[in-house]
């Protein structure tokens, strides 16, 4: 994202930008918005109540409320029932792993249909109800990022699926029905249009530059942290207002790749950039993906595809010009937002990459498989 | 999109169907949803309070308090103080129309970087704080959209304009930030990244059929009423929850093309489907976007780009899964939907038709040009 430099500053001037792995426009709209500093979330995500625990099939003790189990990772104890991180089936699917993936005489390719067969699961991140992700330490963090990591692996190992996305919903309005922190994972019969559209964007920019777009070096002033081996910027083209990616240092087209270390190492970071966030924004409803390659690509596309974690707080909401155009408004400049939340001081933050970065712990956590 | 007919109804399996005209993939989940009939709004729209009208610059009587007017409609007294419509700037516009629209020393294609020149503009349907859209006549409509034609006239003589996309946000969950009834025009130095897909998209389909996908045939099960010159359809592959399509059943590339006759036709069809939206999904939040062709197009893409209305009613939040792949999870078939709203009773819907198709009448409303 060399080429990315922000322009000339015209403070108060809209600007387009393009965002060139999302092959997007983006409006950039500064007069719209109250200062940058002073952008807060109207509808804050408030702390679990303990008493829900009582209630909630995600909390330690309700499991035979849940949908069947895939595996889980158990605690230092190594006993069954001390679990730290349950992976289940999703209660309310979206789509069946009880079809028939292909079924000739119903796929139709002229008619664009193809029957729903793939997974949806769900990542309980914690025993505890009111605890959230960013409240694990930051090796937490990394264990829940490796069992996206395992569970991916698992159904890469289905022929029909072309494309598992990893994602969180955090708070009512970003889509969360429960309020007990977890994660979610849909694997996918196809590949989706907006990860066509990045890989053949990139492709474009590596057969242009020599270069994928992410290994190139970033403004300094999009960054906000870097650790051992990630960093996280501002988007030059940020979609949403303080919208955050996360991105390997080392070119990597899979996420699910990624080993203990790193994902220690991103776990942290992650932890660092939802407290800012929290912080800086009054604990805004967000979303996290994990944008990676599809299963199936070439050894060209390998080379050109980047995969990267990109964080958005809900601020704003999405209206009729959004979802007509593609083209989203962005009332707050990437370099600003970017500063703002270098700027913010998380206590500890030092403390969080001290206890992860140890590079000789290359034990994996324990795990026991019930079912995939 | 006569191709795209229903498979076999398989009723609780998910499947995913392909939007041919946005090249994209949904996912039809009726899994994760209660019986189709019983969708309805959890945050329905109230009715605006009159007592607003002291304070809203919207209503008759605060003209001073708004942005600077483009154009008025009367009514029929003829006077300037008795206005019908009034077209003004955005006070808090995204784009400006005060800047250059081209800056050789700014603009620099390796960086992606645009300066935001274009126009923002709001459309104020209604005197009358308590009126919603779809409280005035099929006619009344009607000239709100040659309103829209009138405006996108005039913003189509400036050269550096790409697309000018009208919409409409309907409650504040949908994006509407001021209750009294009205709509925005946003004109774009670019062309978006949706309307590209969507123009290569039905050229492609164009250069492998010889037809436009859009004046196809529609499936029967698909329809929800047929006025005299447009037919409002749930599309084969809808991305929203009881999403409605009003397609023109002439070809024709550009909304701005549309005459008063057919502009009073889709008026009354238009109110058609909001009463029957509203009355069925309890009055929701609701999105309308009118999908025309940028404004500078060759004959070879006017003959395979034809526009459409598309109202979205804001029933689910989209979350972490729909903003990372772009593709949607909607819960309810487009065939169910369809039947649905074509089995809801609206009172004296023969009524808007009978008064709006009034052949002869090419009688243009009266305006009063102030600016532009």
């Amino acid at each position: 994202m060399a080429s990315q430099k922000p322009p000339p500053s015209l403070p108060q001037n809209p600007e387009l930008r393009k965002d060139k792995i999302n092959n997007k426009w983006v409006v950039f709209s500064p007069a719209r918005s109250k200062r940058p500093s002073d952008f807060k979330s109207k509808s804050p995500v408030s702390d679990p109540n303990l008493t829900q625990s009582q209630t909630c099939p995600f909390c330690i003790g309700h499991e035979h409320e849940c949908a069947p189990e895939i595996f889980r990772v158990l605690d230092d104890s190594d006993s069954y029932s001390n679990w730290r991180i349950r992976v289940i089936q999703n209660l309310y699917p979206a789509l069946s792993r009880d079809i028939q993936p292909h079924n000739p005489g119903l796929e139709n390719p002229d008619c664009g249909f193809v029957p729903g067969f793939g997974f949806h699961d769900v990542v309980i991140e914690t025993t505890t109800h009111p605890v959230h992700l960013s409240d694990l330490p930051g090796s937490g963090v990394g264990e829940v990022l490796m069992a996206y990591k395992k569970r991916a692996l698992q159904i890469a190992s289905f022929d029909d699926i072309q494309y598992i996305q990893v994602f969180k919903n955090h708070g009512a309005s970003a889509g969360a029905s429960m309020s007990h922190s977890h994660s979610q994972i849909i694997a996918l019969p196809i590949v989706p249009p907006s990860v066509s559209t990045r890989l053949a964007a990139m492709k474009e920019h590596f057969e242009q530059t020599g270069n994928c777009i992410l290994c190139e070096k970033l403004p300094k002033e999009l960054l906000i942290y870097e650790s051992r081996h990630f960093v996280s910027v501002v988007p030059y083209a940020a979609s949403y207002a303080f919208e955050i990616w996360i991105i390997p240092r080392v070119h990597s087209a899979h996420f699910h790749d990624i080993d203990k270390e790193k994902a220690d190492d991103l776990g942290g970071l992650l932890k660092l950039m939802l407290k800012k966030m929290a912080l800086q924004l009054n604990n805004p409803p967000f979303n996290y993906m994990i944008h990676t390659s599809p299963l199936r690509i070439d050894d060209s596309q390998l080379s050109c595809s980047h995969w990267f974690l990109q964080i958005v707080p809900q601020l704003t909401v999405l209206a009729g010009f959004e979802i007509a155009t593609g083209c989203h408004i962005n009332p707050v400049f990437p370099q600003d937002a970017a500063k703002i939340l270098r700027e913010v001081n998380v206590e500890d933050s030092e403390e969080i990459f001290k206890e992860v970065n140890v590079e000789d712990s290359e034990e994996i956590p324990k795990e026991v498989k019930v079912d995939c």
